[in-house]
């Protein structure tokens, strides 16, 4: 038996939230919030389930759904998305991902990415006999060198894979990114994948840099959000695409093969869900409040850190206190210290190794203060 | 944009879905009940969500989920899957079968499979450049010919793929089937994907040949499994396989990036409602009464048939009505008689038309007695 992904193991998100279950520690490394789903959505998916949407739903997804969608993405970003051929609801964004790359990656495409990047690109990219081609993102501020991105496109470069708010670096990409790459791509076939699970969740007034608001970068994109991120229900595994037509009946292709349709009854949810614009827009407020009061108590820390801009995760810089790799020193504050956090060098090329820890604070403000705490003491 | 699935549109499914619901017509095509799904059940799912089980679940599934699976398949067909490393909780069986094909199919890879056949395993087959190689069942009876499955057997035949009980035509392989099989895979290194979707839904006092029963299979076999199917939960997308834990290692690479996990409040309820086995030991009565409801009806129509020995599938043959092809009368039945079905040339090789069409009878004795009624009538 020869493995078509021989170099894949378990992925660090399992691994991190399976140790910190083991050592009882207070759990910051997988991305997902521990408090209460509102309990408004929850009825609705009972009512849902009650009223009988129990049976397949309509493969690219409820009409209803992708209208609201449609309308949200009209009012936030100023681009229309046709509901019936432009949007597909996934279960959830990371099927989206594969499937968009399943749909377009060939034999020997080159598909450029920027490290450190959330850990499901590569892997989909080679099993489809892709190749990632990285271009490295360097702290404190992770900043793109676009010029070394435009230099690394060839005549095999298929796609491009951009991802903000950036998981795990809490940054954002601006306005002048987006124009620089809307410049880079412009007389190009190279399709970009934009995934944006973290749109609602930007900080300091900014406005999220969606591509949907670039015409030339819409025009060949496809993006990706979660309803799991933004509602506080990552287990549900909801999450929808965005894609100019002639993509994305390529994309539906593959989705129809790979899971047919996404759950029923949480659609019609979502669906009554998203008609009420302030259970997203309140987001922001939401989340910078965790963010400043994880920072704040963490003032006199050893720890340094550029707060993040967007997404719910902060990185810490350990430089101060160990020269141990983050995979060791992570694994340590789990067992020891009883806090687990995500080393960010399983998110870089050849583990580049930052001493860089990435917190998640999607957390009740209870569990942030036990954090900062333990993190005080280290 | 060259399409990496040139010859795929949009399925079957949702094509006479859509046609029944655009010219209002009994819908007996797509695969799915149209009865309640048991309020137990659903408010299993309620209670979930309300206690909190609203984040990610593990990436292979709950434990305690798998751990009654394994209880369940030990019963029912002898064999032990370990719980950790061999069952793995999926968004449903079309998800499962699609990742076992992406984690072991690579370019120029031969998968024999029987004619007709469920319409996922081709195109997703040559999405990853594998070859399909078909073996034609012919009916009345589409008994296997194993001497022409054997002959098909060439180095390059990575995978078998059977389907018992079987859609679209409702018949059940026979122990002496797999015993056949057993015979013919035993010194090879090919994997068997055993889809068996309708495992409880099996007819007049036989049982279900699962590929599990069978050493000489189970040992390469991946068996996939449906909630929807089995509880009347199509929407819910929930499934699960099983495999030896070397193969299961392989397909958990895969998904993990496919999809992560799957739902998890409703594999909290399953969990639960599969403690009691009633709830799908009750099945092959249920549906055996539903298959005679609407054949008995049928006893003076122009339609002629073989009773289905599983599955919720009835095959209907109208030579004795019209020789238009069944893509034709299937459409017509729709818009002018009202009544939806699937036309069988759709699972076949080069659309091969035997005048047969599907009709699904998971549906209220109300329902089959209005279908019957109409069918009496052409
Ligand atoms: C799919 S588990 C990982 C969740 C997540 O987005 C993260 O922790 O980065
Ligand atoms: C995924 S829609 C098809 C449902 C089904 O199993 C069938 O109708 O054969």
């Amino acid at each position: 038996l020869i493995s078509k992904l021989p170099t894949v193991s378990t992925n660090i998100f399992s691994v991190m939230s399976q140790l910190a279950t083991t050592h009882n520690a207070l759990n910051l490394s997988q991305g997902f919030p521990n408090f209460e789903t509102s309990p408004t959505l929850i009825r609705l998916v009972s009512e849902a389930m009650q009223n009988g949407y129990n049976q397949y739903a309509p493969m690219a997804g409820l009409l209803p759904l992708r209208e609201i969608i449609s309308k949200k993405t009209a009012s936030l970003y100023q681009r229309n998305y046709n509901p019936e051929e432009e949007i597909t609801i996934t279960s959830g964004a990371t099927q989206a991902i594969f499937t968009i790359i399943a749909a377009f990656i060939r034999q020997n495409d080159e598909v450029i990415l920027l490290k450190p990047a959330y850990d499901c690109y590569e892997p989909t990219i080679e099993l489809f006999g892709g190749k990632p081609v990285p271009v490295q993102l360097n702290g404190p501020d992770f900043s793109v060198n676009w010029d070394e991105v435009a230099s690394k496109i060839t005549k095999k470069t298929k796609m491009l894979i951009i991802n903000t708010p950036h998981n795990p670096t809490g940054t954002t990409l601006q306005k002048k990114d987006m124009l620089r790459l809307e410049q880079i791509l412009k007389d190009t076939n190279i399709l970009l994948l934009s995934d944006e699970v973290y749109e609602h969740i930007v900080f300091d007034n900014k406005s999220h840099q969606s591509a949907a608001l670039f015409p030339h970068l819409a025009e060949r994109s496809f993006i990706t959000a979660s309803f799991g991120k933004t509602f506080h229900t990552t287990g549900w595994k909801m999450g929808y695409c965005l894609a100019p037509k002639e993509l994305m009946k390529e994309f539906r292709k593959v989705h129809q093969f790979n899971v047919f349709c996404s759950n029923h009854p949480m659609q019609h949810a979502l669906t009554t869900y998203l008609k009420t614009p302030e259970n997203y827009t309140s987001l922001p407020e939401f989340f910078q409040k965790k963010r400043d009061l994880f920072l704040s108590l963490l003032k006199d820390s050893k720890f340094t850190f550029t707060p993040a801009s967007g997404t719910y995760f902060q990185l810490l810089n350990y430089r101060n206190i160990t020269d141990e790799s983050d995979v060791t020193f992570a694994k340590k504050l789990t067992i020891e210290h009883k806090i687990a956090s995500i080393p960010v060098s399983v998110f870089n090329m050849n583990q580049q190794d930052d001493k860089l820890l990435r917190f998640c604070f999607a957390k009740t403000d209870d569990a942030l203060q036990k954090a900062a705490e333990i993190l005080c003491n280290i």
